[in-house]
């Protein structure tokens, strides 16, 4: 267990950790797209705009299948960075933890059984409101249904997200709410003022400070359903929000409609608490008292290169990596080293079948 | 237990129970479609042809809402028999058993969240093929990653299904296995005649004796999809297949692709089993040494007659209903008449809803 490291609420993290240590996990990977990636330089996932949109059911292909379906290349940028799915797809399946694919406003659905929500993509928020109003309601509702339905499954569902240009529509979300956020970017430069162009544009549209509201004019379909889905999960059973600034755009929404504080901790990768551009820490304490829990995944010692960036400051977290980490530790007692082993296998593997 | 009657392999029987009994149970309502139903007379489930399509999903609706979006009415024929999910519906809650919904080819989808397959609705066997041999097997690989998915999440998986005009499919698949089928219906005077005017149509376009080949010819979406799942899911945990004939159709498919009869067994109502016009227990015996379960829910007790008229040969199974109050009595310890006044109250809320 010592490698997980407990931030902000020390004595929740210690009790989560021992409520959930060698149970039952269950992953669910809720894919979804905001037209907001399409600004250019925005994300580095899928830096051609009419790739953005295959990158989330591609990440939940990989997760899968160990290739990607729908687009005809392995997941990862030229110059051999690959998909944080990489990560997640070695930590789950070491400790043979089940994963659900939900299509919760992808513009591309994902060439596997997974469900389906009804929602839209989210709008360009520099250009217009994310959602509309009853979106935003139905996307709580429906996040609340399947939260009980998988919540009932395990002993604690993990919940990961996929959602190209996601950190600017959180970043707009918890600027809407009166929050002091810096948030992390795929980039080791982040693009931060290009972010704060987007969102000042999106916040001179409204000051209404009714969370509703916030959402549907500055953020994105992800939002409100997981924020739904940690509502009802919560009271059933343990969740771990995997991810890092997004899920605090979800958290501050969360706070409005209820979850279980004493059953939730956000999940995410030591890289996440390193990134000085942005303050994940200050971001939760500011909302709640729930605990935050990293892990290193080392991955600067690793065979490659690829890999290796992370710690330089590339891609960082996404598909729910760290709370994934954490989880296979905690289920099934895996440490970070021989994680390490397994994830350079699978980038030999994917690299191999170029 | 004493409710519970166990046929064909009294020993496993024995043995499935022993191994599930107080367990975690997951209900999975899959949900497909056959243009076979249109044939006029063939189904009760929505006498009205442009209705038919809505059976499923309203089904799935109820089981979820207690009430139905996709249609305005109560799902109840207009004499007052209600559909068998309300059987279902009054069992997995008294059990706190949590459900999904699939969607394997219905044409209209529910609205809730539930797994989508991009499975199509199966054609017409009278008039041509059910099925392209490429969506048979399509259907069996989602339904052997579903089956998989699922089963990693529970003890026992029940698989139930809603599909009007399936018990037509069912036997016509089961007599191009060459097994001796008289197939259930969901109407007393079983227009059996009618059904084997189609399924001869369907029997004469092949004589082929490939399994993969004989669904694609005479059978219907949901039972490849199914066959996939028990395959799967048996590996890993238990199984109740939940419904009558058209679950044998689904075994037979099933001995071809393989799966683990020491944790499948078939889970039924008394009034399959007691239906002079069918032999459920003759097709099983015929396919496999599984064992079937059956219960009787004692409606001729009801206050209702709607509920009633199950015992006097109307609907008689359907959504799994047989199979869930298996499941609440074995998880829970229910017994029927408990569930009975459970199933009489649910009746009083929806008919006062009217």
């Amino acid at each position: 267990m010592s490698d997980i490291v407990i931030h902000c609420n020390e004595e929740k993290g210690q009790k989560f950790i021992k409520d959930v240590k060698g149970k039952e996990f269950l992953f669910s990977f809720v894919i979804s797209y905001t037209e907001t990636a399409e600004t250019p330089g925005i994300t580095v996932a899928g830096a051609d705009p009419d790739f953005l949109k295959f990158t989330p059911p591609a990440d939940a292909e990989f997760l899968h299948y160990g290739f990607c379906k729908s687009i005809d290349v392995i997941p990862m940028t030229p110059d051999g960075k690959p998909t944080p799915a990489l990560l997640t797809k070695a930590a789950l399946e070491s400790a043979e933890i089940p994963q659900v694919v939900i299509n919760a406003g992808s513009k591309i659905a994902p060439k596997l059984p997974y469900f389906e929500t009804s929602l839209i993509p989210g709008k360009n928020i520099a250009l217009e409101p994310g959602l509309e109003q009853s979106l935003v309601e139905r996307a709580i509702d429906y996040g609340r249904i399947l939260g009980r339905t998988l919540a009932s499954c395990t002993d604690c569902l993990i919940i990961g997200e996929s959602i190209p240009g996601g950190t600017t529509t959180a970043l707009a979300v918890l600027k809407s709410f009166g929050i002091n956020a810096h948030v992390s970017s795929s980039m080791p430069n982040n693009p931060e003022s290009l972010k704060n162009e987007i969102v000042e544009k999106a916040l001179k549209r409204s000051d209404s400070k009714d969370p509703f509201k916030i959402i549907a004019n500055a953020g994105d379909p992800m939002i409100p359903f997981v924020a739904g889905m940690l509502s009802s999960a919560s009271e059933i059973t343990n969740v771990i929000l995997a991810g890092g600034t997004q899920m605090t755009a979800v958290l501050a929404l969360a706070e409005a409609i209820g979850y279980d504080k004493d059953r939730t901790a956000l999940g995410t990768t030591s890289y996440i608490i390193d990134d000085k551009s942005a303050n994940l820490l200050e971001i939760v304490k500011s909302i709640s008292d729930i605990p935050v829990l990293s892990i290193n995944p080392k991955l600067e010692d690793s065979k490659f290169s690829g890999l290796r960036a992370y710690s330089e400051g590339f891609v960082k977290e996404g598909v729910g990596a760290g709370g994934s980490i954490i989880a296979s530790i905690l289920k099934a007692g895996m440490d970070s080293q021989k994680l390490l082993e397994l994830i350079d296998k699978e980038y030999e593997r994917i690299s191999s079948s170029k």
